[in-house]
């Protein structure tokens, strides 16, 4: 809301702020584009620009043909200027990368955690972060499943990982000093496809990730929306037939039971396959009844997603996580779902996209919750 | 995005609509007490209020016990310096309302329109216009049913009125000379209770409506988030049972077919009574038949709503529509359906409340349209 005349400081930064942003966003500019996009005078933004260039965050990538044919230098970030590192915790091993500014992994690193506790987490954590830290490290993100303040950087409850009220980024921020941030994983994932991946031609999109469980992550005018609680996105959980069988939340009918890889689990039993994998070959060669388990899983997908598509009318979903790895099995059964809407338009227009940072997209994700804050503008509407 | 060094005209608006928000949203304040809220110099200030004291935009409204003992004048909004205008579309006719800054509704009038189309509406919107203005009108909104290209002012489909494509703002504000607005019923009511009534305490909720139609508007971070093209909130016809009876949308198990008036009505008729008032009285006086009526209707309701929860994660739930008169014999099965979620807690902290503004509501809101303009701030980031 606006501050106090005189805090050029706070200006500065703000200004700074704009003009990273822009590159941050987008091709590279002239410092022109520069002044005009960010509406700040030519004399200010030279400055910056000056600023920015001895700092080494920004440099001179080549010329441009301007309009009256002078040709003008333009600008780019430089994606290695900084870095951040990404962790995620699973159920049997911690994950991590260095990402720098632009997404991309520069190095990764992972160490086995076996019936995860607590109290391991913060070893664990910090050596991952000493073998990956190399420059400028701008701080930590963590990546875990479950419900997340991620205000005080505390898991609240994660059914996977049987945790509690367990503060995480606090202890580790102490342990290493760097800031560190907490996000559930979809959210994570969610962010980085936002920032770095299939979402960034959407301001308003959900990414719908299939595996063991089934999650959403909800960005609103090119924000991630976490909801009251960070609670925002629970697709998994939402009730597809009230009568239906009951799931491991306790209650009846819910999209996992439907479409997570424990339905394709007991059906490839059922069918005398091992594995998903199994399942997935036989419906491949052609075996009928293989391809009838993934399209009733894409057909209940599609119902769970349409209903998000209903209540959110987004410009895409972005589908992400393990099991998109049978997308081309259960794809047609879900798209035929989702495109199912009482407003026929709305639904021809709907994109579906398939998430594209692959399974490194959870680490890329936990690394820019650290890289977001650099980028982050100091106030929302400063005045003078 | 900022706007170039100079712009005085851009900033004082800027600063003006910084004060005027804060005047709308809260208690009387004194000069004191904005010059820190805004974070503005209080000779800018100072000069500021007495432009908005001159034009009687604001008033003084008493003194407040200052820290030195010293009393301080408070000043706040004078709400009937000016109005809006609201229309709402229905089936049969179309009405009309005046409100004042505060969202109070200072006259109504309406008019049939039976048989409802395009082309008599203009003449309709004119007449009411004509008679209700008074004073300053800031606007006029409309209200309808469908989907709306609020841009464009543009009605793009409503099933119940059986209008395509229709161009409502353009020709009416030609014809009246004032801005006209236009929006989805349900999200004009949305805003209206996020500006004036039960939402006021929530940056994130939904409002959800029961009647003839189920609907819900969605607000995000204090602002009715529209969708990808205005469709969201399409509560309605999220799937509750993809195996139930066809909906009159052409898909199967709809929440509508399960908890709206249509239902209650189809039920009604079955146990004898003619209306859904008759089922309600015998459901009040004991009828233990008529009672599991509203208590199925309600349980299908809080399904719906149990997954909107699940995926939004809101404050709280705005509970609307003209259904909400039998609110008494669903409520009880509803909220025991909203509450099962899988993070207990989660669910625990929602709020469920009533909307406050009564059958005005939708009025109001169409109004606010008008309202919320004279409100927006010129820019997002101004920086001198």
């Amino acid at each position: 809301m606006g501050t106090p005349k005189g805090d050029q400081n706070l200006l500065r930064r703000h200004n700074r702020g704009l003009v990273l942003n822009l590159l941050r966003e987008g091709a590279p500019l002239s410092r022109t584009a520069l002044a005009r996009k960010t509406g700040l005078a030519p004399s200010v933004l030279t400055r910056l620009v000056r600023e920015l260039l001895a700092e080494g965050i920004v440099t001179e990538v080549g010329k441009a043909e301007s309009n009256g044919g002078r040709r003008s230098t333009l600008l780019a970030l430089n994606p290695d200027y900084a870095c951040a590192i990404g962790l995620k915790v699973e159920k049997t091993r911690v994950l991590a990368a260095r990402i720098n500014l632009a997404g991309e992994i520069r190095a990764r690193h992972a160490l086995p955690f076996p019936n995860p506790r607590p109290e391991g987490f913060l070893e664990l954590a910090q050596s991952l972060v000493e073998e990956l830290a190399q420059g400028e490290i701008l701080g930590v993100g963590i990546g875990i499943s479950g419900l997340v303040d991620a205000a005080r950087g505390i898991e609240l409850y994660s059914p996977i990982l049987g945790w509690r009220e367990v503060p995480l980024a606090g202890p580790l921020s102490e342990a290493i000093g760097l800031p560190v941030y907490l996000e559930n994983d979809v959210n994570a994932l969610t962010l980085a496809e936002c920032w770095y991946g299939a979402g960034r031609a959407f301001r308003n999109f959900v990414c719908v990730t299939v595996g063991e469980g089934i999650g959403a992550g909800v960005v609103v005018d090119g924000k991630l929306y976490r909801g009251a609680a960070g609670g925002a996105g629970e697709l998994g959980h939402t009730t597809l037939d009230p009568h239906g069988p009951l799931c491991r939340c306790g209650e009846r009918g819910c999209l996992e039971v439907y479409a997570s890889d424990r339905f394709l689990v007991g059906q490839a039993k059922a069918l005398g396959h091992e594995t998903i994998d199994g399942l997935a070959a036989a419906a491949r060669a052609g075996d009928l009844a293989a391809q009838a388990v993934f399209a009733e899983m894409g057909r209940a997908l599609g119902i769970g997603v349409k209903n998000l598509v209903n209540l959110l009318n987004p410009e895409a979903v972005v589908l992400g996580g393990e099991r998109l790895d049978a997308a081309d099995l259960f794809l047609p059964a879900f798209e035929e779902q989702v495109r199912r809407h009482s407003f026929p338009k709305e639904a021809e227009d709907l994109a579906i996209v398939p998430a594209e940072l692959g399974e490194g997209g959870f680490l890329i994700g936990a690394a820019t919750l650290a890289v977001r804050e650099f980028f982050r503008l100091p106030a929302e509407g400063v005045t003078t």
